[in-house]
């Protein structure tokens, strides 16, 4: 099979139908639309099958939860559902991005118990991941730090995935006027909390340190993914309260979602983020990590990350190629 | 003209055309419903016109500032398409909801600055109001203090009305357990901001107060107008910080917004508002107010409300009579 690219054909799953794109819809009256009353998961597709699809199950349910939102639906039927639309779309190497919405109500704010959801799956082709797959972004990120704070938890959860998701927008409008690619979000009180579609780690004397589950930070699977290799590999972690200059000061800076992975920052609000290594430090970077695969592409996209990040990114690689395309 | 309630006949106006409400859809990929990155109005026409139209068109006008939502299309046009919508339905009195969405963009976050927006415009029945109109409310509110904190500014302006209305939802589903039909919130230092849909104000020391738009406070139409009558009438009006002990030792508690008007409350977490006039006072407040018409109804709305919520909802009346049905 190889992937559609011919948008005529692209086939969307709408309330337990396949429908051609242009014509997938919601009622207006759908509170999915009208108030962004909906859970949803973004997600790729790798080799055919979703990336981790136990813990994104696992989030839209807790997602569910805090909405109070009982759609009645097994996450068998959903994943299902995702794999009828992939295949009705011959994709394999895919992003996916799965909704459930509470769906048309009598005309009130307050929900009623008894929900007929409306449940909407979005695919479009995506480069394969692996080791022999290549980033979706083109290059590093550049960072700022942004005005727009996180929504506290004490407003709405942060692990609550939803269709609210104003928040980042506010903060991806202030980048308008910079040079910067992704917000650095703070929370009321200051502290580091994430990016706008992103979480975000760093690395200060040899540990890697990402902000806390404790503050406004969506419980991230590439994020959860990426602590557990570092546990395997013994690199040293922590999770805490971080200020916007433990950011700026750090030796490297990346970022992590499911459609990024894993994407190397090279500035951080107008300062490059270089490490202490110096020229022989950034020679280092770019060698190649003897038990990693590599492409041997010229235009190596991780060239300019530093080793912590580069490590990561390349045994994250090696996890998908072997769970997916082995 | 007489007001349609079959269903089968209601049409909507979607993207410039009239269409039936079953057929009202948007695209699945409008950022509308993927993120609710939208702005909208609810309002009532009264006899034909839309109540406070400019109100509402300036704060449209702000929450798309706010959205840096470029829409270009006239004030003129908007208030065109209602009237088109209000007159295909044959409606005089009705709720009428009008949101204008960034429509469908490239698949990502950050908002491109050209707009194809959707405008969307729902109708439905409603009572007529003025002097001799009925209330949408059967019974006064009861309200409850809820966990749930108002979203701050610093991470989503309440001056913007936008379809990230989850804020409010979870507010009315700690409901799902008490008695109570509309919610308390606080802001996250503790002090009131307003209900789930609606704008508070109480009575103390015969003085009318209200929370400031300083804190995260919807800039109500209703709440201006009710201001403005107010001072027009000589009451003492105070705008300020308030705490729930403020709200549950008031002598009136009231609530407005578009489509209650002015609803009075007549019981906060659980304790019944009464004042301290004991009977006497109780006697006053059901009796008429010499100069504001009446229908005589045997069932007054007001029956139990204090007198400066029963002065203030029937000026209100009033000058919806007088402007609207005049």
């Amino acid at each position: 099979m190889t992937d559609s690219e011919r948008e005529d054909e692209v086939r969307y799953h709408v309330d337990g139908e396949l429908v051609p794109a242009e014509e997938a819809s919601v009622n207006v009256r759908d509170r999915g639309f009208q108030y962004g009353d909906a859970a949803f998961e973004t997600m790729r597709a790798y080799g055919g099958e979703i990336f981790a699809w136990e813990a994104h199950a696992d989030r839209l349910a807790e997602t569910c939860s805090v909405l109070q939102l009982d759609h009645g639906i097994s996450d068998d039927e959903l994943r299902a559902r995702i794999d009828e639309t992939l295949a009705a779309n011959e994709l394999r190497d895919a992003y996916v991005r799965l909704s459930i919405t509470r769906g048309v109500q009598p005309g009130k704010l307050t929900p009623a118990e008894t929900v007929d959801p409306t449940v909407v799956i979005i695919v479009k082709p995506l480069p394969r991941g692996g080791s022999d797959g290549q980033p979706v972004w083109d290059e590093p990120a550049t960072l700022q730090t942004v005005k727009t704070k996180r929504v506290p938890d004490s407003a709405i959860p942060a692990r609550a995935k939803t269709h609210n998701y104003l928040n980042g927008i506010l903060a991806r409008l202030e980048l308008r006027v910079t040079e910067a690619d992704e917000a650095i979000m703070l929370d009321t009180d200051g502290h580091v909390a994430e990016g706008a579609t992103s979480n975000l780690f760093f690395v200060r004397d040899n540990a890697l340190r990402t902000p806390s589950l404790d503050g406004p930070v969506l419980p991230g699977i590439t994020r959860r993914v990426v602590l557990d290799i570092a546990d395997d590999e013994g690199i040293p972690v922590e999770t805490g309260q971080y200020t916007p200059d433990d950011i700026r000061n750090a030796d490297e800076v990346f970022l992590t979602n499911s459609t990024w992975e894993i994407r190397p920052v090279d500035v951080v609000d107008g300062l490059e983020i270089s490490g202490d290594e110096g020229v022989d430090g950034n020679e280092q970077r770019s060698g190649d990590d003897g038990d990693i695969a590599s492409d041997g592409s010229d235009a190596d996209p991780l060239a300019s990350a530093g080793p912590v990040t580069t490590l990561l990114a390349r045994l994250f690689a090696a996890r998908v190629e072997r769970e997916y395309y082995g």
